[in-house]
């Protein structure tokens, strides 16, 4: 059912991090649309309005717009840090992503305004707003609500350059663009996804060995903690704390969880002082 | 002492995953200058210099340039996933990145080349380069030097819209663009430096009682695994895994050790199959 605007209605704000990090803005959005609304009008709808306050404008005047009154924006996964998209803004831009919370750029082609997800309804909710220090490049740092990308692909950096340059097929999202926690998650993913061989690896072993891969934990767990426990220096505690992620992550694996499920857990709770919170419960109930 | 550039010295590659990531370039330049050379010698031998081959030039022919012949190039950090910088390329600053395997732009404002860390020498080591998918816009994956921007902080992101629009005074670093996981060091680390005092947070009692540190993290561990030895579902794994993040993350706080460093040895490990190898030598001796 389509929700109907109303000044009375509360600011959307999904993200429990947000009202930490984001001051509040009195507009209202619907989050979905379907049945009878027309694409035309939810697109309407779907598009972020700019709000002109005196804060806004006076953040709008600090940023350093080109000859054509533009800057970069980059839209980037606040749970992964994945650079999910990247565009270009005007003022009217910026203050409508400040307004709705919702990534929204300036199409150079169609000289308009485009809130991201107005068509595929991945809206990217904003969490955050960065400037760079020449005031000339932003970041949203945002959520989204599903695939970025109109290909479908969750980010739109899936085109490796050395693939390229080798003349590789192009991979398609097994290329995309990760940092090195979320390139080993596909790994193991990777691992996960062969088939039963004579020879399986060692992370292919783990995951159909449960028993196994909870005593790695286990003992990964008790090696990360001898290294403080017998004073075996810096140097280790790094080395166990990679083979406590490693195993731990083929545990999430087998189980089909998401590293960025568990950072979304992390970030509702130590931005609400919850980490205090729940170990001060688990301390006392222990 | 100076470098000398010649054709027989392999190409630099200091990033282990460098070679699986990136295919080699036959272009030498030294790393590091210091002594009598002159600053402008310096910044001359320390800047990339673009290098044509066919396969180069297949590679910026399918990139979009725009009228000024100019793409988006943004550095990212392959280890934390922060976004480094922003700039502007042009053929031959792809091209240079490419074959120096260093972060190199086009100065907008100079008309020329210029390769971030000729001055400063914190060069953005470049592992991986990836297009979008409209082709206008690109990544350079890497592993900075040391801080990128010339501020001295570790990015350039580092101005909250938030706080600008709170009227808050601009907290420098502390104020960082970061994810989730970073996000988490940090707050960490600002306990770690709160005075003593009568009441202390949750997470400054386990940096302050080193037995109660490791016996959160082998009790968090154990639940962990009891996520799958019990079959309690895939909601308790996500909140388990939160859990052991955080108490491990205290324990490298402890430590002084920077997430970003363990990263580092995943990402030498899994980009040379090590952890298989690694964790078969585990499962040998145990």
């Amino acid at each position: 059912m389509q929700q109907q605007c109303g000044k009375e209605m509360p600011a959307i704000s999904r993200n429990p991090g947000f009202s930490r990090r984001f001051p509040p803005a009195q507009v209202c959005l619907s989050r979905r649309f379907s049945g009878a609304a027309s694409r035309a009008a939810t697109r309407a709808l779907a598009r972020s309005e700019p709000v002109s306050t005196v804060e806004v404008e006076a953040l709008l005047d600090l940023i350093k717009w080109d000859s054509s009154g533009l800057a970069v924006a980059i839209a980037q996964d606040v749970d992964t840090g994945a650079i999910l998209m990247q565009g270009f803004v005007n003022r009217d831009a910026v203050s409508a992503t400040i307004a709705s919370k919702r990534a929204t750029y300036f199409s150079r082609s169609r000289r308009s305004l485009w809130t991201k997800g107005e068509t595929s309804s991945n809206f990217i909710d904003v969490v955050d707003v960065y400037l760079d220090c020449d005031r000339d490049s932003i970041i949203y740092l945002g959520k989204p609500d599903g695939p970025t990308c109109h290909t479908g692909a969750d980010t739109c950096y899936f085109t490796r350059a050395a693939d390229i340059l080798q003349n590789k097929p192009l991979i398609g999202e097994n290329g995309l663009a990760t940092s090195t926690l979320y390139d080993l998650e596909r790994v193991i993913q990777q691992r996960k996804s062969e088939p039963d061989g004579k020879k399986p690896s060692w992370t292919k072993r783990l995951l159909q060995d449960q028993k196994l891969l909870c005593s790695k934990i286990r003992e990964e767990a008790g090696e990360l903690c001898k290294t403080v426990e017998e004073n075996e220096g810096r140097k280790r505690t790094v080395s166990e704390m990679a083979d406590v992620l490693y195993h731990s992550m083929v545990l999430l694996a087998a189980q089909d969880v998401k590293m960025a499920e568990v950072m979304e857990v992390l970030r509702a709770r130590f931005s609400q002082s919850g980490i205090e919170e729940k170990s001060s419960r688990g301390r006392s109930s222990s």
